[in-house]
């Protein structure tokens, strides 16, 4: 077999992971979300319009990835994990897109939840779906003590040091210009506090050994700025039609970017040197990183 | 002494206890809440402003009150409980007086946060502080098993079949009528899960046995309801100046309430027979309970 030949069957074998772990997901989500039937409808419709309206779930992907570093034995609690980290990152989107945020209509290609239902039910859908995420850890089928440890990984990753406090910096920098490692703070705590706890929850759920987690903080940092790099670029470069939700609005809203900052060129050398720096990360990792390595390429070199 | 005496005497002790709890709770809370020096300061100043605002801080007296009926090793746990509780009862108050929610203007004799600050700044203080809830709890000096214990019994309360649901119910029921049943199940949820997870959660922390956790379980709940019939009737009764909070709003509302449904003086007569359920409930419980017992009444026949 080629070369060539050789690197298209990878890509499709890890395409063919990826769409088992996204429809293994949406059953997970489907069934862990509270149903639509049961009362107060409205806000669960809400949630589920919202959680299981599509999405590139790369942080559910990045958990099941994480968990194939340590023992099977922790393999059950990795959809708590993935459910929790999306539920999680779903809440914050639909607070983002609220009028008082970014006020945004377009989401995943439909209406956002606060067109779709109303404001008030978005803030509603997004606080529930916060309480969701500490739910589904509290009940995970895990050890106290490993439960305990990913609720406090979660809550750390969210708080006003994590992304809470990234939103704020956000918000306060629109029409003002920042440092370049201003902007690396704001957004390693804004996006990249929440991948690099996907990493290290998942790898915690399945007791993964000192080395792998050191191994894998590293990989988290770089892959979680990495994102927000490439994030910032198909900003520029995409139509909203392949991103599913408004282009070019960093711009129109005078935010700081990497592209702003720096230009296209740098902040893609930037991306690409920060997916050297995680797949780097992994060297001393055999095959069981093998996912992880390619999520990194995957979240750099994708282009919605 | 003469019986009239002794009363005061109690009156005077609990006054005493009260203020001793809710000065130590000021400071404790002062300590846990990020300074509003470190970044992002808008956004911690803003959970300052809503968490240090004063208020009766009934949850967490309830916690304390709860907590003496345990071991007095868990007692340094209680001060993370009573955080945890308070916290989210502030992030739900930001939240609810937001315009797209209740709209209002003034909370505790002040300014609403969105109305100090901005509605951004507001709903991402709510989030942060939902977030720092759990922080507080999962950093709690006591076993990883009764922190994974006390998350999830803050989760659940606050998810959507506790807190959450109830605001979603409440907001779908303005100009609607209800039945005396779908009222009462939208306070046991809307106030009454939190009420009673502080009890349960005081408890769990001081490793409390399983009947003194059955007899908290039927107090809280007895709390829980008496403490928003009792919110029903004092909007009607009290003056905005007296209650730190506009008066009379959930009738310029047209919001179904205990009062509205049921009239005052049949509301009054809940309340005070869920008052003596809640001490009947804690009948078999010693000295231990003096604080609960004490609560209870205060709760009751509050003026404000």
């Amino acid at each position: 077999m080629r070369a060539g030949n050789a690197a298209a069957v990878e890509i499709d074998e890890f395409a063919a992971w990826m769409a088992r772990g996204l429809a293994h997901f949406e059953r997970a989500a489907d069934t862990a979300l509270p149903p639509a039937t049961r009362a107060p409808q409205r806000l669960h419709e809400a949630m589920r319009y919202a959680a299981l309206g599509g999405g590139k779930r790369v942080r559910p992907l990045l958990v099941y990835a994480a968990g194939e570093c340590g023992a099977r034995a922790g393999e059950a609690a990795l959809d708590s994990v993935a459910l929790a980290v999306e539920f999680v990152h779903v809440y914050s989107l639909i607070h983002d897109d609220l009028p008082c945020m970014d006020d945004d209509v377009l989401r995943r290609g439909r209406p956002t939840v606060h067109v779709a239902f109303d404001e008030a039910t978005a803030m509603l859908a997004g606080d529930a779906l916060q309480a969701e995420a500490f739910c589904v850890l509290a009940d995970a089928p895990v050890a106290a003590e490993t439960r305990a440890a990913l609720m406090r990984e979660l809550a750390h990753a969210v708080s006003t040091f994590g992304m809470c406090g990234g939103q704020a910096i956000d918000l306060a920098s629109v029409g003002r210009s920042l440092s370049a490692s201003e902007l690396e703070t704001m957004h390693r705590m804004k996006t990249g506090a929440l991948l690099l706890a996907c990493v290290k929850m998942g790898a915690l759920a399945v007791g993964a050994d000192a080395v792998a987690l050191a191994a894998l903080d590293r990989y988290g940092r770089a892959v979680g700025l990495a994102f927000q790099i490439v994030d910032d670029v198909l900003d520029v470069e995409a139509s909203s039609t392949s991103l599913g939700k408004t282009a070019g609005k960093d711009a129109l809203r005078d935010k700081p970017t990497y592209v702003s900052m720096l230009g296209l060129a740098a902040a893609n050398a930037r991306a690409e040197a920060l997916r050297k720096e995680a797949l780097d990360a992994l060297a001393q990792q055999g095959e069981e990183a093998l996912r992880l390595r390619q999520l990194a390429d995957f979240i750099v070199l994708r282009n919605c």
